[in-house]
């Protein structure tokens, strides 16, 4: 299996290391000091070694702060956390505050004491966090000390040591495009922007750039290391050699000169005094960066990771690989289904579904030679009001029984070499409410909304998301959650700059792909989602039409349960969307299944009734 | 009449006066000059004295800038008036510039000869213009001046005086609220943001705070003048007293101290000599206040104008006011499209029905005992090609006969006592193709699109521009401007900060009032444009929802065209919501008409015919 299900957090931890900390902060004349979630790359998942924040709270979800002082601690969590952080830590030790409502920028201009002394490690925040704390130390009137070492790694004695995962070659069939194209279109870009050099810090960028792969953290095939790319083209990789075979070490040594990591921090001193201009991310890199470029005369030129947007824009190798990807997934995925149907209600709890859908994954991935990676993200199977839980994770101590009457809630996704996938269903366990129903339903059209839209060059992710809302807006209902992430290719699963959000400033460009997952939760009760990935399409000439227009071509390719759909509640062209789909999805993945799946998937994949 | 017909602008002037404001500029030791269309209260409309770029130029548009060097000049203009300045202007004296792809600032900064001293008036520009005029003159190695003298002002020996039109004070019962109380509150507002004072110097601001209007520009009832409020109490209003009655005097004189327009720039430099922390909104503020204040020893506070959103939520009063306008102004609209409708096609142009609806509007004021105060804009009556126009102004050299088979557009508003209109309704000479009747039929779903959606608390208005915009985009179309903006209350019918558009960041209030006004140009040959006010309803629960949501409701009254509508592309939704419009139309205004013209209303307002 490539998930567990163990109960991560254990409240016991917090004491003794929260009493250690201080007795160290103490030696070095500190009040506090900071712990976040994210290591010095800042991306979802964290090796063991960065895992700061779970080793000395006990709390293990994938986003939060601490901040230790002399008599008092916290722990600060968004949302989707505030049950579970409750469980995992001793709140004799933590207070618990919300990461969004009051962030530690807040807290700390609120609640710091004049003349405190609040320690920070400039590797693990980003410039623009470093600068939202440091402005509001000030307005407290205290400072924000940056440490040369971090201070659990200090007190952490058996801490774990970075990965050595072995790096592999991506090849050029699934990336498309040559490395030496990459860094070469990259160099131009960093000379356009005014900057002799960039650094990359997020791995996806340098696995993106150098189309290498790795296994240093879980679900996302990545390698750990900085790059140092040069408008001149001298560019440098910091990455332990042991990671290497001989032929990957071979690959890179004609792409970019090869350096240990202990020699990262130098390097940039050493170029800063040289009088480079360095381009950084300032919501990607690290703090430390810029005191290392600034320290030694080199001037910081804040500038969008250079990789970012061609990451983002997938090449044609690339969306035919996600396609392949996605007709392999779909398959496993209606042998889940089938499967699934086939059970008594109450026969089943949530860890048997997750069991069985990595076994179909498994079994399709070696039957079509393109086994199974990893999966995605640890898989959210919830059972009736566990489905309520947006980013619920199963485990033992949680898993429920799928009883009677109840939604089951399945969201997932597969690496395959080809592509990653990202799959939400939801089925119903017996026979499903009329209020469940209605509320698929109300969702169902916001994900043919955008399933269905065109939109001219230019729009914003910000500027569509209500169309995912819309009908359940009628209704007084909504989510609380963005539309839709950026997704990669064989890559993070949660993958920026693009969104379909509030927050999704970037526009929308032809080859990005992105996640379509609208969703109800009723609190206690069920939750719905329903999520398959889109990709932008070219802007095409419509008959009759003055502009050429965008659109999404829908790359998931599973059937959408018609037991949980009121087809009076969609309109004539919301019908026809859903028929055209099904009639695709058997047209493309039937190919795949035989016998009684078949039969399922065509009974699945049948025509709406006619409404009324 | 409230509008004239001349053709504006002038090509012949600009010769003479470049070369005399050169002269003036070469004593001054100055290279160059930058002539905006603004003057210091950064409104649409300025009054005589400020029309400083047409008197220089020619071009009589309502936003451009010009920039006058030793050996050119340029002249600045959006895409809307590209035509119109090259008719108005003398194209020997002045190059065309993009004020959108290539604003000043920018063109500043590509263009501008290394230590070319660059002169301009503090007064006319906000800080963030004149931050971004500065920033753009270093990079190019110029100096931006500030000059204590408006250069135009020097050499316009005639130059109007500044208009001295009577103030009056705006009844209670229209304003909802005492100035006094008014006050209170924004007193409150300063001292909260750290301010002990701010500017007010959007006359809009001012009026709406002390409850009185004027006549110094056309079109929106202004008193023009700055105020200064402060957090403890102790506000003044600098307006000329010569347009005070000794009863406006007495009122004024209990809510403020009253000083003459020329002690303005000494009290903000005693103020900063004395301390004052000086809330300046950095999009309204003239750069010459912040000088002002930072030469004196005082603090910038940078915050939006406190009156804004205040002013932008409407309450009872101004709603209930806004309700009656519109009934009254949908029965004057009534009557000039059941007129518009039997005559001939070929026997009207466009002049004649812009005199006809201000006589239907002033003959309606007249028997509602609310008589038409101005019109909010000159109207905009577009016969075919000329409805494409977006921001078309007819003139007697354009005025163009309705031809049969041609579209015409008409987008008017009014200013009475109780409130502000602004309609726009499109209707067929003849009969219209199948091609104009669909494309009418995308633009009305549209602005039902926005007529019935219903959103969350925090929706801003960029959020929800593409509701407006769906329908069109699916067909290859989109419109290339906004889909509304904000209206005062008996005050500017153009009112920040609210907007549909996707420069619309800010949130959509209970109470704000917006236009709803979708369209579709097809240059050359016809313009339609659909267009309601609607007013931001209070967030009210959905029976069998989770979530309270706000909604529109639609103020303004009278019929849509049905001959343009095609109902086999509406969805039984949208036919519903147009029959009920209709209903409510004919209920509301109906009773204010009689004979033919409600005979013609009955039928305008009749429901669709069932599609298919």
């Amino acid at each position: 299996m490539f998930q567990t299900f163990d109960s991560a957090g254990d409240p016991s931890v917090g004491k003794p290391r929260v009493a250690k900390l201080r007795e160290w902060l103490a030696g070095q004349g500190l009040d506090g000091f900071i712990v976040p979630r994210a290591d010095e790359h800042q991306g979802e998942y964290v090796p063991a070694r960065a895992a700061r924040l779970k080793w000395l709270t006990g709390f293990s979800g994938s986003a939060g702060v601490a901040i230790v002082l002399k008599d008092r601690a916290f722990v600060f969590v968004d949302g989707r956390y505030a049950l579970q952080v409750r469980k995992e830590v001793d709140l004799d030790v933590f207070a618990i505050e919300s990461l969004v409502d009051n962030p530690p920028s807040s807290w700390i201009r609120e609640n710091l004491v004049r003349g405190t002394r609040l320690g920070f490690d400039p590797w693990l925040h980003t410039l623009s966090e470093a600068r939202a704390l440091k402005a509001a130390a000030d307005k407290a009137g205290a400072a924000l000390v940056a440490l040369d070492r971090n201070a659990v790694d200090a007190i952490w004695d058996d801490q774990p040591e970075p990965p050595l995962e072995p790096v592999e070659i991506h090849p050029i069939a699934f990336a498309g495009e040559l490395a030496r194209d990459k860094l070469a279109r990259l160099a131009a870009v960093i000379g356009k922007e005014g900057a002799t050099h960039a650094v990359l810090t997020d791995p996806s960028s340098i696995a993106w750039t150098l189309n290498i792969r790795g296994r240093d953290v879980p679900h996302t095939p990545l390698a750990l290391g900085f790059a140092v790319l040069a408008a001149d083209g001298n560019h440098l990789l910091f990455m332990d050699e042991r990671k290497f075979s001989r032929e990957v070490k071979a690959y890179l040594t004609q792409l970019t000169g090869l350096r240990a990591p202990g020699e990262f921090e130098t390097a940039i001193a050493d170029l800063a005094k040289a009088g480079a201009k360095i381009a950084l991310d300032p919501v990607l890199a690290a703090e430390k960066l810029r005191m290392l470029v600034e320290e030694n005369g080199g001037t910081v030129v804040e500038a969008a990771d250079p990789a970012r947007i061609p990451r983002a824009t997938k090449n044609a190798a690339e969306i035919a690989g996600s396609r392949a990807a996605h007709r392999r997934d779909g398959a496993a995925v209606a042998k889940l289904l089938c499967w699934l149907e086939r059970q008594k209600p109450g026969s089943l709890d949530e860890i048997a579904v997750v069991t069985k859908l990595e076994e179909c994954r498994r079994a399709t991935g070696e039957e079509t030679q393109m086994p199974l990676r990893d999966v995605s993200f640890d898989t959210i199977s919830g059972a009736g009001p566990n489905g309520a839980i947006m980013h619920y994770r199963v485990s033992r101590a949680t898993s429920r029984t799928l009883g009677d009457g109840e939604l089951f809630l399945l969201d997932s996704g597969a690496q395959y070499q080809d592509g990653t996938t990202d799959i939400t269903r939801t089925v119903p366990v017996g026979r499903p409410t009329e209020e469940m129903r209605e509320r698929f339903t109300l969702v169902l059209k916001g994900m043919i909304g955008i399933s269905t839209l065109r939109f001219p060059a230019g729009t914003r992710g910000s500027e569509i998301d209500a169309v995912a809302r819309m009908a359940l807006w009628k209704h007084g209902c909504d989510f609380a959650h963005g539309t839709g992430h950026g997704v990669g290719s064989y890559l993070a699963v949660h993958e920026g700059p693009q969104r379909i959000a509030r927050t999704g400033t970037e526009k929308l460009l032809q080859g990005m792909m992105l996640s379509n997952e609208p969703g109800y939760y009723k609190e206690g009760a069920y939750g719905i989602r329903i999520e398959n990935l889109i990709l932008v399409t070219p802007a095409e000439a419509i008959r009759g039409g003055d502009i050429a227009m965008h659109g999404f071509e829908t790359l998931t390719l599973a059937p959408i349960d018609r037991r949980m759909i009121r087809p009076d509640l969609l309109t004539a062209d919301e019908a026809q969307w859903l028929d055209a789909y099904h009639a695709r999805v058997l047209g493309e993945i039937g190919p795949m299944l035989d016998g009684e799946t078949l039969a399922w998937l065509e009974k699945a994949c049948a025509p709406l009734p006619a409404a009324g």
